[in-house]
């Protein structure tokens, strides 16, 4: 038989291990998390640079270029502060063989492939600008190539919140995303009242979008609110002030309520964008106030992490100094268990510590699977996103459609059949089998 | 403005750090997938060893003596086994603190945690054996505590299988989760009815857990079959000697369609003793084959994924070399993509090279994507399971239930309303806040 000290402290350093494990991922979640508040403020300005773009190209040039090319400048500082994190993120990179610190994600690859898919539309924007400031793209490429990129970062921050493994990050993450995705669903509203009130008359397709933002905004805030907690939920509601709200809703009416065509008086333009614009602004605030909380959580967790590591590794040294003492605690019945330490008898001393650690081990086996549990419940809604990100691309493979057409083609349907577009969704995957085949991409 | 080269290198670089990421995760399912064909042999080796101690200690010391002794030499040889690979996991462990490979796994934290509660058990084994030599232990506690044993590394292997990052591996692994759970179930149903046909008469209650053990067995095999694949299921299914089930179904109904109390002939108690290890010994071939497809499966896929990331650091030394193109076929529409090599002119070739990683990005982004949501179906059949358990969990701590009592509540419960297990689990869950409050473990 071999000796039973070393033994027991294996057990005991696979319960560290675990431990360490956890801290790993905490680490990495705070160097996320604090990539995700450099997006946040990017993206901010990306949109703000849109909205800019808008009017410079829309005025042919006589109308905001300098207060454009200052937002460019602030736009710059805010991408090298994302890549200085991404940096952090990635580790040693390039051509060393070293893993990245990104391996301690639990879908670590998934991440940086969605940053290596965004990455090459930051190193197009210079090109982009160039066409804007030449006045040689149309408005519509200019929000749509914007667009596409803030799309890309929100991908990004969508895989950070999937794949966060603490619960309490993973939901204000979750929180996280769905309001920069509300607050681009408020941006794009932007863009779409102004092309409306600019060209003094709103058509049926365009009133059909704006309401589809309307409602996509709607559902991303309760999602929001619903993961955020009550004191951020509160910010939010206080930074929706009734009179700006109120001509918000009543600009709405006028263009949506309005009999498809009928005209829209250009002079409002101005003032929807400026309500708009304020509106987005405020939420900035809140914005930063989410990345500020979520840094500290981070910060808090990781303390707490670090202690109990502490503890448990005195509790080793302290197991290798003791006698050495028989193991058998894991096959007690509860009767046996020792009640109190008895100090004076090592036997007896020796087989509490082990119930101590075994309690230990039980203690942390509960709140994992605890912590696991939650997790299913902020992936769950998460989970609805990534049903209609696969109903669309099997919808654009299948049948040879844009990603815009595609959502239009879901939104539809559940406008027709009054159902939830992640119903219409789960339906359209449920009878996969019976669209048309595609090439689908594998590894060989 | 940045020089455009260094930025698309960095969009590359995350490719390969993606890809990076998916090598280290398949490198530990290879290391955990070793550990999980090591512990499949040690449980069968326990199974045997728990059979052979119930009749030596059912027998007073008669019988079986020497080949328990036999086969606790094999038992303590597989246990060397699985510990060796426990120390490969665990990488440097115990006192340093250069983080530990297991935390490339999606859950390494639990499988850690699960890991540190049964050790303990393996440490307690040597006492456990004294007591049944020394005949000092009834033959219902001797199986109680190799069960719990047997229970604590079927833990391992579930955590090994719901962290699998890769869908392919992760059906192997479920599919092995499910064959060691039926095996255990038939190893129980072996030790019920020997108990059944020795003592001449079977009970009520025993009958019930009998049949409780034939549904969970088959339960299993069932998800096992689903996911083993064809080859697997075909080889399981020739296993099963018609004769032999044949004889098995026989003895199963002369005691459990008997009516309860009535006389059993102790005689076959031997007949049934080796038509189950008949049985379950070629239960182990099949095990045996499926953790070798398991391993061949890692070294494939371990493979491939180191052939693309070398193609990929091909590509980026290329591109270091290659002339530094203006990058922005991110915001190309598709018509605008060019399409074939023009080696005459370096702007274009930088364009179409910049096309082409794009493109990777692409097929790995839709890759990722691909597996995550057949990881999603395999783990949703783990899930039935977890939520039993959790059922369970909460039964146990609210209504101060023992495991097997709460299990055997569930069961009830299931049976009465003519419900799957599952669905019962669900229901508990569900009213969970109605139950009495227990204390539930956290982290301060």
């Amino acid at each position: 038989m071999l000796d039973a000290l070393p033994k027991m402290k294996s057990g005991l350093s696979f319960l560290v291990a675990a431990l360490r494990c956890e801290i790993d991922e905490l680490d990495q979640l705070g160097r996320t998390s604090e990539l995700v508040g450099a997006i946040g403020r990017l993206v901010h300005a990306l949109q703000r640079e849109r909205g800019l773009s808008n009017v410079v190209l829309a005025s042919g040039g006589r109308r905001f270029v300098a207060e454009r090319e200052a937002q460019i400048a602030c736009s710059e500082h805010l991408e090298r502060e994302v890549r200085v994190r991404l940096d952090r993120l990635e580790g040693p990179g390039d051509g060393t063989r070293s893993p990245a610190p990104g391996v301690h994600l639990r879908n670590g690859a998934r991440l940086f492939s969605r940053i290596a898919w965004v990455l090459p539309g930051l190193d197009a924007l210079p090109g982009l600008r160039d066409r804007i400031g030449a006045l040689a793209l149309p408005v519509a490429d200019a929000t749509a190539a914007y667009g596409r990129l803030v799309a890309g970062w929100l991908a990004v921050v969508f895989e950070a919140a999937d794949g966060a493994t603490d619960p309490e990050i993973s939901r204000l993450l979750a929180a996280m995303f769905n309001f920069m995705q509300g607050k681009e669903f408020a941006g794009q509203e932007r863009a779409c009242g102004g092309v409306a009130f600019a060209s003094g008359r709103n058509e049926r397709a365009r009133q059909q979008d704006w309401l589809d933002l309307i409602e996509s905004q709607e559902r991303c805030f309760q999602v929001f609110a619903e993961f955020a907690g009550p004191a951020l939920e509160a910010q939010w509601l206080a930074n929706l002030a009734p009179a700006q709200m109120a001509e918000l809703e009543r600009m709405r009416r006028i263009a949506c309520a309005a009999p498809p065509g009928a005209p829209l008086d250009p002079e409002m333009s101005a003032a929807w964008f400026d309500c708009c614009t304020r509106r987005i602004d405020a939420m900035q605030t809140v914005e930063e106030r989410l990345a500020d909380d979520l840094r500290r959580l981070c910060d808090a967790k990781t303390r707490g992490a670090r202690t109990e590591l502490a503890a448990h590794e005195a509790l080793l040294i302290r197991l290798a100094d003791s006698p050495s003492p028989v193991p058998n605690a894991f096959f007690d019945t509860p009767q046996a268990v020792v009640a109190a330490p008895p100090p004076g008898n090592p036997a007896l001393y020796g087989r509490q510590l082990e119930r101590s650690i075994l309690d230990l081990v039980r203690d942390q086996s509960d709140r994992l699977q605890a912590m696991s549990d939650e997790l299913d419940t902020v992936r769950a809604t998460l989970n609805e996103r990534k049903l209609v990100e696969r109903a669309k691309g099997l919808l654009m493979a299948h049948r040879q459609l844009s990603e815009q057409d595609a959502h239009k083609m879901l939104r539809q349907t559940a406008m027709n059949q009054n159902r939830r577009l992640v119903d219409v969704a789960e339906s359209v995957l449920a009878m996969a089998e019976y669209l048309p085949a595609a090439v689908t991409p594998k590894r060989a």
